[in-house]
């Protein structure tokens, strides 16, 4: 079960796409951003991000002189944990390789609406926190504006009535799973989330939006890219991520609420290295039957990490991933080396979070 | 049929009490206003305000310190007619009467929503428009805001989401009649129409709020008492009108949208005549046969408006009634009485009207 509240279960990446009716990144269009970008990031190579829509024509527009701009958020529930950076870091990938101008939009008022225990002053304290993190990914404070739903709706709730105005109960009650118990905030709410994609063309600038993402997210876009031609908009493209594992099994996407499934961005060393220590792998129960069966990468999480974030390197994952099977590989080296990896990224990436501080300023929408 | 949005066939007031759960205007309460204004007015005499929620406890309290705002509300959807200034005559009353704050709401966004034909653009315009016909009525400027929803959603939004957050869809539906085809804009909206009556207590400004408002809002009060107390917020009470008759027929309430059923406040002296001319009235349908016969002014939509606004002398009504069943008094008569009256009113309207558009900016909610 895939919807943007909640993923349960093994996700079965080839079934979304036919479910939701999005397209695979096939091998062209991996080239085409490589070559433009002048490298391969490794979240293609690894097909982290593995379906899109649109996004052959919004290159094409590109091609011919039609800009496009990003768009990406965070639903503010919590900390920041390492799952979340994922679109991130690839939408300053992005960013990088277009020169193309970033809305990041902080969904205070969804996560407020959906989480009894949060109040508005925590969520809007909560946007702030996590503001530092997308700053630490390194964006280009001169083209990038993070957007607070509550603090800007301002300027969003004209084209969120707009959107709304299209959208019926019916639509939204089978595109969400909504029912009778749903406040009505949150059934007023995609409205709110469609609005950033439609800001350039609301303003008269003809380009095109891309919205780097989860694949969860993708049902807030197929309500927004109905909508578009009705309202004189363009229908926004997206480029949809897998999950990053939580460190508790492989199934699933890393939930904020689950403090030992998840790396925070602000987690010390210590509690690092005791994560990653009770990582779920594919090791057997003892040492010696490890050294005789050998264990299973395949549903191992650290392999996992070290496939998707910290081994680039693909002969070495292929080593590693022989050792482990020929029982010749330890859990413990693997977590030794994944935790030193993390702790090595996240003291860099916590440098430049306090860093952002000053420049929060700069980077929010006025 | 009595909902927010559609007043249809012959209205029940008694019933309309019993089945909202209001209660009654009585005469103590009538009293203890009048002697506070140091007048009876009208609409209260006449019964034209007939039904309340907490007015009492209301009154009460202020006796005891604690003072009440007011809050009324326009929906922007066209010009403003006779039928709208009921209530804000009163509210201007109520006003003189407590020395009260007034918030003034446009729900531009709500008329945006509900109405197919209307661009944003068109209602917010309808909302600057209508806004001369509040100023025209005389409020205090120092102790009068208008809000208009959308220009001033920055800062009703938090109210809004606190409010959104406690109504479910379920409770949603029992009381506006939304269904599947209802777009979610609309289904957000009753929490935007609550907002205005919790700004002082969220301001921590201990007191309470008092809205005179034609009986048809009513559903929107009911949900905005039930979710206050858990927000830590006062019940706002009511106090309501009955709708004045549209010039067609004693039936329901005068519509905007029916050209020849309202007498909009901008319409010239030419129009004005045109319209009472066409009146309905209770007269027979030859001059020999009313002669005969006499007229029957109670289902009269001219002897209403006479009722209610323009004939302030009992007993100058009583003996009109009575001239009229007894076949002395034409029709002609009484509709070119209406005339001199309702345009002696409204050439007074549309000069302070003028004047208003200088004192506009005061108004507003910054």
């Amino acid at each position: 079960m895939v919807t943007p509240w909640e993923v349960k279960g093994e996700v079965d990446y080839d079934k979304l796409i036919k479910e939701f009716g999005t397209s695979r990144i096939n091998d062209e269009l991996v080239e085409k951003i490589s070559k433009k970008a002048g490298f391969m990031h490794l979240f293609l190579r690894r097909k982290l991000f593995f379906s899109h829509r649109d996004l052959d024509l919004i290159l094409k527009d590109f091609d011919s002189g039609i800009p496009f701009f990003l768009y990406t958020g965070r639903g503010p529930s919590g900390r920041t944990h390492i799952g979340h950076l994922v679109p991130w870091i690839f939408t300053k990938y992005l960013q990088d390789t277009f020169n193309a101008k970033l809305y990041f939009q902080m969904t205070d008022d969804e996560k407020f609406l959906f989480r009894d225990e949060l109040s508005l002053e925590k969520t809007e304290n909560n946007s702030r926190e996590n503001a530092l993190d997308v700053i630490a990914c390194g964006f280009d404070e001169k083209k990038t504006k993070i957007i607070y739903d509550v603090e800007n709706i301002d300027f969003l709730y004209r084209i969120a009535l707009k959107v709304a105005k299209k959208v019926t109960y019916s639509t939204s009650k089978a595109v969400f799973g909504f029912d009778n118990s749903t406040n009505i905030g949150l059934i007023f709410f995609p409205a709110v989330q469609a609005a950033p994609a439609f800001i350039e063309n609301e303003r008269g600038n003809d380009c095109n939006c891309l919205i780097p993402c989860a694949i969860d997210q993708d049902p807030y876009w197929r309500i927004t890219r109905d909508v578009a031609p009705g309202l004189g908009y363009r229908k926004p493209g997206a480029i949809h991520s897998k999950f990053l594992p939580g460190l508790e099994g492989p199934k699933g996407k890393m939930s904020a609420s689950e403090e030992s499934s998840a790396i925070y961005t602000t987690d010390d060393e210590k509690t690092v290295k005791r994560k990653i220590g009770s990582a779920f792998t594919g090791g057997q129960a003892t040492v010696e039957e490890q050294k005789k069966k050998g264990g299973d990468s395949d549903v191992c999480v650290v392999f996992q990490w070290l496939f998707y974030l910290f081994e680039e390197d693909d002969k070495k994952l292929e080593e590693r991933k022989r050792k482990c099977k020929s029982g010749e590989l330890m859990c413990g080296e693997c977590k030794k080396d994944l935790n030193e990896r993390v702790w090595k990224f996240l003291k860099a990436h916590q440098e430049k979070r306090e860093k952002a501080r000053e420049k929060l300023k700069d980077f929010e929408m006025k």
